[in-house]
This record gives C-alpha cells, structure tokens and sequence, in this order.
C-alpha cells in the first residue's frame, strides 16, 4: 500500500536524477516496501534505484524481487554490483535465481564470486531442482552437548551473524551428526550454567535433503515450527530449511493445484510474466485433449440420429443434462483431490467416500430431476412445446438426470482415487475430465432412458 | 507416518488397559506425532490415551488435533481434567475451541478457567469472527527502550515462559504504545551493555486487531517474518500473531478458493467431517443456480428446433462444440482469478488482459477450428455420415468453434475482473457460472453460424 502512496515522489526524483536524495529516504525503509517500490518502475528506473541503495538494503530489496525481475535486473548491473549483490544474498535465494538464468550466465556470475561463496552455491545447485536441497540454505548455528548457555549465547553473539536464523540452534557431535534442534526460548529460559546436553529432549524433526520441496510444507504445518534442520543420508546436517520460504512454496503449490483443476497446465510464473506463445502452448495441450475425447459425444450422438430426427424435442435437452452431469462431477472432484492434497482423505478411506457419495449423488439427482420435471410440466400448462406426450417427456428428463447426476458424482469421486493408486497427481485436469467423460456416458444414458419411456409414443 | 508404525502397539495397551507403559511411550514423543495417533483412534480409546499423558504433553497434544475432536474429547474428560486443559492452551488455539463450542458449554468452560486466563478468554472472544483478534495471543515479551540487552536477557528468562515465541520482542513505551519490534538475533549479536534504544530500527509492521484474518497472510509472505504485533486502533500492543497460524490460515483459504473454483460452497471442514446433510446442502445450492441458468439452454434450443428438425446433423455437434467454449472459459477464469488473488494482476490492469486473452482467443479458437474441421473430413472420406453437404458442416463447425473459443476465453478472463469490480469476490463459482454464460451463448453462436453458411443447402 505504502508503495502507491509514495510512487510518484519517487518517480519525480528519479527524474530529476536526485539519486541522493532518493537513498536517504528509501535506505530508512523495510526492504520489502522498497522493493514495492522497485517492482512497480520500468527497468532503467530500477537500475537507477539500485544505485541510490546502500549494500544491506540494496540486497535485502533485491531479495524480495520477483525472479524474473532479479533476472533483468542483474543483467543491467556492472560486475562488481553483481558481485556484491550475489556475495550478500541468503544462499537459499541466490540458488533459485542462479537455476533460473542461462547456463552460461550463471557460470559468469559463479566466477565473480569469493571462493567461499562458490563453493557454497555450486554444492547447492547439485541438488535436484525441487529437491529440499535446493530451498536450504547452510548458514545456521551449531552448538555442542557440552557447552554451557553461557558459552552458548558468547558464540552467537560471535559467530551468529550470517545465520538465517537464530530462533533454533542446531547441537551436533563431532561427525556434525545431528543430534537435536534447540529453540531459542528453551535457551533464553533456563539458567547460564546449564549445559546444552541438559535441556535436549532429543525430539526432532529434519528433512531430507533428496525429499521433495512441497514435503517440507506438511512437516512445518504438522510440528509448527520456524525452521527445520536438513540432514543427508547420513544424518549429517547439511542445512536448515526457514518458514518464509515455505511459505511461499506452498503457495505456488496451491496456484499450481488450482491451474491444473482449471483444466491447463501449471505457467510456473506469473500471468503476466508469460510470454503469450507459452500461454497459449499451456493452455492448448489440454484444450486439445479433451476436444478429442469430446468428440466422442458426436460419435455418440451419431447412433441416435434416428431417435433424434423422431423426436427433435429430445435434442433440447441434451445441453442441460449434460451439464448438470458435469457439474455435479467437477464438485466431487473438486471435494476429493482437495481432500486427498491435504490428508483429510486417504486412498483405504475410498469406500466410505463411495457410500457417501452414493447417497450425496441420489439425494442430487433426485433434487435436479423434480426441478427439471416441474419446469416442463410448466412450460406445457401454457404452451405446446413439448406436445401431448409431454409427461413422458419430464420423466425422460427426470431419470436422466437423477442417473447422470448419481454417474457424475460417483465417477468425479473414484476418479481421483483411482489416479492416486496408478501414481498420478489427481489434480492433474481431473475436473474437466471427468466433465468430458461425464458428457458421453450422459448421452448414452439420456437417449437409453428414453428409448425405455418414449417406446410407443414419439420414438 | 510413524503413526502408523506404532499404531498396532498403542492399541494393544490400550486393549489391555497397560496406561502406564503406554504413558512412558508417549509421554516421550513429540505431541505432534502423539496427536497423530489419538487421531487414528475411537472416542473411547482416544480419552483412555489422555489419562496416559502427562499434563505438558497432553495439553501439546490436544492443541494439535482438530477442532471437531478437540470438541468431543473435551465433553468426555471430566471438569479438572478440561480446566487443567484449557487453562493451559494457548490463547489463540483455545479460542478457535470456544468459538466453535455451542454458547452454554462456552458459559461452562470458562467458568472452570483461574480468573486470569478467564479474562484473556472473554477478551479475546469478543473479536469479530474472521478478525485479526481470534488468531491472536496475548502472551508476548515486552521490554523497554532504557533497558541493557543483559537486563533484556533477564528479563526474558524470569518472564518469558509463558511467551509464545521468544524469537520476538517488542518494545513499547509507559503507555504501552509499540515503539519497534526487535527480533532476537539482533538482541543475542549485540554486546550485552547495548542499550534496547541503541539497537531499535523503528521499522516495524504491525497488524490492526479488527482486520481480516486474511490480510495476515498477505503481511506474512511480504515481510517474512515470524511473528507480527497486532495494535488496537490507538497504536496500542495488544497480542502477537505467529507464523504458525497463519500457515493454517493460508490452508483454508486456499481450500476455500478451491472449493468456490469447483463450484460449491466451501465446506469449511474436512470432507469426512461433515455431516452429509450439509454436505448436499453445500453442492444442491450451486448446482440447483446452474442448473436453472442451463435451463436456459433449453430455451435457447426451442428457438433453433425448426432448424434442428431440418438438419438433424447439426444436433450432433453441440454437446463437442459447448463443452470447448466451457473449458476454453474455465481456463482463462482460473488464471485471472488466481492471478487476481496472488495480486500479480490489478483491477486496473484489464485493459492488457483483454488484448492478451483476444489473441490466446484467436490462436486456440483456430487450433480447434482446424481439429474439427479435419475431424469431419476425415470421417466423410470413409462414410456417409455427414452427408453430401460435409464442407459446409465442417467450415459451420470449424468458424463455431472459432467464435465460442474466442467469446468463452474473454468472458472468463474479464468476468473475474468484473465481479471484483462490484465487490465481489471472483472465486466463487466463476469458472462454472462461465460455462453456463458460454453454453447459452454458445448455442445462439452456432446455429447462427449454421444459418448464414448452410443457407440454401442444408436450411
């Protein structure tokens, strides 16, 4: 919000090239209101910003930029701005930019580093892309058993500085084997003299540095904590995994859940940011498979041709009961691959969610099928359109749609289910699916009842 | 996971009523992991458990179950059994508790609570629901601008215990105004003689206490912080608000999101949780809206019957060519919903959207144009189907699909944006009340598009 208020002072300095200015005001604000600021210029004022910023507060807003903000940004930076930029940048942060540029630009930038510092960033990038590894980061604190609080607190006060975090303290042996978390409070409550040995409990709970990004999301929501230890296939502590950054991956998760139930796949950045050849790729691979598993209702609709050229009032309806096939559909599926996303609901539990569904789709479809029964009892008490028969008619209408209804909700439950159990991601366009699906067997259904009840009079 | 490791275990000393090696087994697990457990099991087995566990870690425990068994276990202890419970719960959790508790057990358990913490709960309870001051806890540390980092230390470790972090401290003048925050690690870096004053920054964040739940995480992932302090409308420090909460904050309101994506009202419990009579309630109001608008449909058929009656042909088509404008509508709903939602897009940032969407339009409307129309002639160079007139069907398809693609992509793009517009929210059954808008519309296309190019020859 702040960022809008002040904009235009900022824009009329940049203007007027009164950079000095512009750093005394901007270098007394959060980092992350100044990269409000940033975010909403165009590059070269950007560029411009970043020369009135001192080092700290120049990192610390180039941290909270947007990757492919920091991406532009980076390029219109001399090397020894870039340097000391990338020097400086939590080694979490500077991995998800490096994995985002060009090779070759990332080994230029590598070679400006401090030795140190390269070596920390190339072991980082060695992880698998949405490996755990590449989220953490090794600056953290660790402390030994035997130490007192005294000498505890004596070495974060010396040694804490380049640490993440100091709001948990990591005591490892001499083989740098993990063997607890401490958090801070338990250290800032108990006497000096303790010995770190004496207030471990031993309970903990680290990552692996191999598991997937999105793991650590269910391991911070299950143990509340701020930050996790990372260990290898050893149990060596490797690195610590902070909150903020799980936040921010459980969001991107939740966005790409919700791409996948639109029905295209995930952009990986945002709307914007996507060039539209992408866009459109993204969208049309879907687009086009379920417009060929859609052709089948024509395929379908083909073998009652003759029933349909009999009875033309039949094809009225096929739009609304279709619809209502999907639509009770994509709201089990919805229900179940969310459920399923969060553990409400686990793969044994699929027998109980078929009762209630059974029971859910019955009490649907029946409520769809008396609506859609009392609007043509309607419409004939004051018009013709639907011709003497029209009581068959409704009741066409009426069981197919209590059997769609029931068929919709039954196949959008089992369907993410039976996704899980064969290894696939059941977000993955199960909502549209199984509305395409839901459309042919709907046809196939409608204009199967109909032939039962209109046998003799229209058909 | 482990839960399920030891499951068996637990349920053979509870079978054989052994609660006291079942409590030196528990009582030395992480509460996480113990809740995990008293999760998996019946009502009986779950208070049997509880009288295993020792005060601290069945307090731990019960904070970390779900709301709907915190509730049933809580009926089933007797009235020290809950008070020693309640009285040391945190805050925030106990109020999520008594929030969802019928008004006369509410009356009753806080008659059990010590007069201090009775107090803390009535105060904390007449927040709003949804408000800032729900999620808040009153137990913080606060330290004063003259105070020495040794007396801050001191502090900490007389009065810190019940705090619910120590990895924030705050400073606040006589008046009890917020003056700063001050995150540990600056205090632990610091020479111990450093005055508070000394090493305040005045930059902090804070939250307003009537605010929406919801903005918490917005602040959270802008500020990566831990903790926030919430004011009162005089600057006034009232509680702080941990990451921890808001990470479940975060859950359900993507779940929510989700759920309104699907087209029904969000359940606000877990799947299994809710009863299946509000389960129906919350899908039949949604599906009975869509479905009258679908009926529409029907109405919008009624017109073309004649046209259907003379070229039955045309009938097959409709379910392929609707359901393309549908998903081509969801998909650019989806997007521009979460891309409003994440704030990547603004209200005022339509005007790139439209151009955008009219060219994925434009591309993806040919893409399917030209799958349909191959599709047609493919089929009429081995059959008969389509009849002698099969071009002109298929270049009445192909330009039908032209246009819904292109009409569903940008009225799912900018309805999101219209809704926010009037004040509402964009999530809620947008992507199905698209489908519904583009198959009405859809139809009309179509046969208009069959009567200006099939003219003469087929109508």
């Amino acid at each position: 919000m702040i960022e809008r208020l002040v904009l235009p002072e900022v824009r009329e300095l940049l203007e007027a090239d009164d950079l000095e200015t512009l750093g005394a005001v901007l270098n007394r604000w959060p980092p992350a209101d100044v990269a409000g600021i940033v975010a909403a210029l165009g590059d070269d004022d950007r560029a411009k910003v970043f020369r009135a910023l001192e080092g700290k507060v120049a990192t610390g807003t180039f941290e909270y930029l947007e990757l492919s903000c920091q991406e532009r940004l980076l390029t219109s930076f001399d090397d020894p701005k870039a340097a000391a930029i990338l020097e400086e940048m939590a080694p979490d942060d500077r991995t998800a930019l490096l994995e985002e540029l060009p090779g070759e630009v990332t080994a230029r930038l590598l070679a400006l580093l401090s030795p140190g510092q390269r070596a920390v960033a190339v072991a980082l990038l060695q992880y698998a892309p949405d490996s755990i590894g590449r989220l953490m980061t090794p600056d953290f604190v660790a402390v030994r058993k035997e130490w007192t609080l005294r000498h505890v607190l004596d070495h974060v006060r010396t040694h804490g500085k380049d640490s993440e975090t100091l709001n948990v303290l990591y005591v490892v042996d001499q083989a740098n084997t993990l063997l607890d978390d401490l958090r801070i409070r338990n250290v800032l409550l108990a006497p000096l003299h303790t010995r770190v040995g004496d207030i471990m409990d031993g309970k903990f709970v680290a990552l692996r540095v191999t598991d997937d990004k999105t793991s650590a999301v269910e391991v911070f929501r299950k143990y509340d904590r701020t930050a996790l230890p990372v260990i290898d296939s050893g149990g060596k502590l490797v690195g610590i995994v902070t909150i903020d950054d799980v936040l921010d991956v459980a969001e991107e998760a939740a966005t790409r859940e919700i791409q996948r139930f639109g029905g295209l796949e995930a952009l990986d950045e945002p709307y914007l940011a996507t060039p539209l050849v992408a866009l459109v790729r993204k969208r049309a691979s879907w687009l086009i498979i379920l417009f060929v598993g859609e052709m089948l209702t024509a395929t379908a609709m083909g073998y009652f041709e003759a029933e349909i050229a009999r009875a033309v009032v039949l094809a009225l309806f096929v739009p609304l009961i279709i619809s209502s096939g999907g639509n009770s559909g994509s709201q089990a599926a919805t229900l179940i691959i969310r459920a399923l996303a969060l553990g409400e609901v686990k793969l044994e539990d699929w027998w109980i969610v078929l009762r209630r569904e059974l029971a859910s789709g019955l009490l649907l479809g029946t409520i769809l099928g008396t609506i859609g029964f009392v609007r043509i009892a309607l419409w004939s008490a004051f018009s013709d359109l639907y011709g003497p028969h029209w009581a068959l008619i409704g009741l066409t209408v009426a069981f197919s749609l209590l059997g769609i209804v029931l068929w919709g909700t039954l196949s959008g439950s089992m369907l993410p289910f039976l996704l899980r159990r064969l290894g696939f991601d059941p977000a993955t366009s199960s909502a549209p699916f199984v509305a395409t699906l839901v459309d042919v067997t709907g046809l196939i259904i409608y204009f199967t009842v109909a032939l039962v009840i209109l046998r003799g009079t229209l058909l």
